[in-house]
């Protein structure tokens, strides 16, 4: 990490002898100096399907373009090269729309990092179904919108989520422990953009209270996922994991406790690597360039 | 832990007002010096039907009376106080039977452990399915019984190695990456004595090929758990267990290369609780005091 | 863990047979229903001048008297087993003063946690040599207290620090990346009960910049200590240590960000351990009963 | 990882535009296909000081030419871009000698790993100052060689492990706990090619009984530290380092216990990134393309 002007290029394109000689060849030519560089090639099936990743940090300065032109410019070779890219600005903070429930360890989290230019973020508004964190969040300055969610209302109420998000101008939506079901609609609309934090090392223990699965099972770790939310629960794409010990000694409180602290670090380790551009999707899958 | 020469009491009973006081005391009145202990009240139900759980060891010079005597003044304490408990004599080394199959990383490790007298235990024999590490087996001194299972032979060779073991006066059997299904009436026949060391963080990824259905998910952690063996396939009560960090640059192979140091980590620990009489059972859990 | 109401006794006394039969005897006779107990004996001298330590939740519910007629009739039998002793009572909320600079990543947490009920803490006012989080602070309508720290005015300033402490009736002082050096008589003053994090895995890089120190050292983990401050600089009794994994690509800059993680979980896992009277002083070293 | 029969590049350089553009611009004229890519921009200094690191797969058969013809071509390129540079074949396994004195973990570990086809080298020989495992060594049928030191002996006694390394065609000595201090001579002699496995977390408690001096300060972690070896005792470039969790409870015994684990492992992996052309020197400090 550095604090300089940078593009991001990120790309995926079928394998083949020469992506990298291409593609930094282009950006030579450009004068473009690479601060950091990734490539991944996945070698799962035969070499005629494999697939190529790769993620490269362009100093902006020394571009003898501009992003406008570059991106222009780069569109011919990516085109014979069939890939699938994107290039980001890092002076373009990303927007973050924050959907909370009634718990704070996420929120307080995301808020703390925010505040401290820890993340590089705007956050335009804090979504929740409850009232409880209108005060705290409004304190920082960012809008707070009440969306209640009932039995009934359902629809409605997550027509209005996706307003205030394209309201916002929202680049991910961040279910900081929201605890509700996003619809398969919603899912569907926005496809990698949508991260959540998951109270359990999936695949274990899918679905509603996780802890007390663990607790039933005996089992001497807990975990938390960061995954992105597709429209089959609790099966998107994973992005970060990780586990703490516990012990017979754990109560289902102490889990939900201990859990806590793992869920606020996945997610934020989670959510940086998204907006550093550091994830690409692999079909259910995830490449993560740390 | 130290090493002198010490007993071992470990207990469950049900819950009451008392208990360390009782045990403490009698073990007072025979001048019995106390190097460690541990205590454990499951608190999950409703405070009648709770179960204590402790773990005591005793400076055996300490004792004014030899063991059996001690044993034979404890059980009407015992007794009234509805105690399943044991004593064990640290200057007895457990009998372990080690089951491998082709692979040798856990027999390495363990006979490492053995061999350097990190672990207090005799291996009467090794048992295998394949001949591959008679010679290695056989250099440090230890028998190796070559039990070829096949489709149609399992009754007649699981009874062979039912009698290995009895002949060998064994108290556990570890299956040391054994590979083979341990058929049920063996399990029932040895509860709490076999111990298995899977290549997975059960309960994700039961049954066969567990790197193979990680790699698929797409998990950011892979691991292994040290558990009991009983009649239903992964389903015995966990030990201990572990994890480690991959990406999506690790193939299978990788996983299986990584997930071999866990698992002979996973199960020299889990089998050191078990010989130091730490893990004691608890319906399909355990209450492993470390 | 557990949400009664409990008393919890925690001593250290010379070690000698019957110490917990004495101990449990006594709170049997008076109804005490023991929720939790923990035992050590310091193995490491001679067995005349080993030292005992324990630590036992009382439900309070169960004793026949109440907590002061316990302690008084308690007092004979600690005196005669030479013990150092204290009964706290879990109604009775610590009091905690936090003492901050400029950085928010400690602060935030410790306000969540206390927000969420998950420490069971007062905390009656937090002291700053910066006015930065005095809003963020009044937000949370706790009273704020700016107290400058200049090098000239470093024994008035430090006077002040000790008349608010007292005039909170302050049980322990949390200095959350105050980054200000406390004064010997301070921490004389209050031996055992002002708790920092430190921001190197200590003994590592002692002193100042221990995050330049890393880098420049090449260690490919980084970590954090939460110790009890005394008159020598980082050299007091540990409580908490963890680490996280870095590699060549880290700059500076990245470790800082790393580490502020592990400082506030190391930090908040400290400050329970101590809040629930989980830490015993051994020394220059503790006794931790997790 | 993959099994192809594919050629190491890694490079080193001064930092410029252009670089990947040259090397893979190369490579993809020669049909090389590459399987795996590392970079890193040394972000220290001023940019025109920045020092530039690379390490490549190319798959064997993907070249049009061979790999002696390969690096002819490539030389006058990387004298252009001032690299120090070199070409590892996967085909040839790297001799490994590896000396031990009288612990068994780190050899019995090694032993497992090659025996396994998990490491892909040859152990041409094991030198020790003791005669413990001759049997051991001999029954894998590697010759072992007693070189015994003593305070009168050790130019002698060093100079006939540096014959015995050059007869063996050693390309790395592996101090598998060897417990002697390797002479300044002979650290001169192989900079970057002696490994050796230090049971602490470097820099903390240099030098002799660091678990004694963790014990003494009460620290609530430890570690081991795989590095290369260079005159200066302990100081020498760090290749891999790990912790696991002790506490009060644990006796300098124990954690000589732990820390056998933690060493084995380490030195595992450090000595596999190093197998494969994964750690590149940068002053003190080393690259480490995991």
């Amino acid at each position: 990490m550095h604090n300089e002007h940078f593009y991001t290029l990120t790309a995926s394109c079928p394998d083949q002898v020469g992506i990298i000689a291409h593609v930094s060849g282009f950006i030579a030519e450009h004068g473009g100096w690479i601060l950091e560089s990734s490539y991944h090639s996945d070698n799962d099936s035969d070499s005629n399907a494999n697939r190529y990743f790769m993620r490269m940090e362009i100093r902006a300065a020394s571009l003898s373009c501009g992003i406008e032109e570059f991106c222009r410019k780069f569109a011919p070779l990516a085109a014979r090269l069939e890939m699938d890219w994107q290039v980001t600005d890092s002076a373009v903070k990303k927007r973050v729309v924050v959907l909370v429930s009634k718990q704070e360890h996420c929120l307080y989290d995301l808020l703390a990092r925010w505040q401290a230019k820890e993340l590089n973020i705007e956050i335009p508004c804090v979504i929740s179904n409850h009232e409880t964190f209108r005060g705290f969040v409004e304190w920082h300055g960012i809008p707070f919108h009440h969306v209640p969610v009932t039995l009934d209302n359902k629809p409605a109420a997550y027509a209005e989520v996706a307003r205030l998000f394209q309201e916002a101008r929202g680049d991910c939506m961040v279910l900081a422990r929201y605890m509700q079901i996003i619809p398969p609609e919603l899912c569907a609309a926005y496809p990698g953009r949508i991260l959540n934090i998951h109270h359990s090392f999936l695949p274990s223990f899918v679905g509603a209270k996780p802890y007390h699965q663990a607790y039933q099972r005996g089992v001497k770790l807990i975990g938390a996922t960061c995954h992105f939310v597709t429209p089959e629960l609790d099966q998107g794409p994973i992005i970060e994991q990780d586990v703490i010990r516990i012990d017979h000694s754990d109560s289902v409180e102490d889990m939900v406790r201990y859990g806590k602290d793992i869920e606020k670090a996945v997610l934020a380790r989670g959510l940086r690597y998204f907006l550093e551009d550091r994830v690409l999707l692999h079909g259910n899958k995830t490449v993560v360039f740390r």
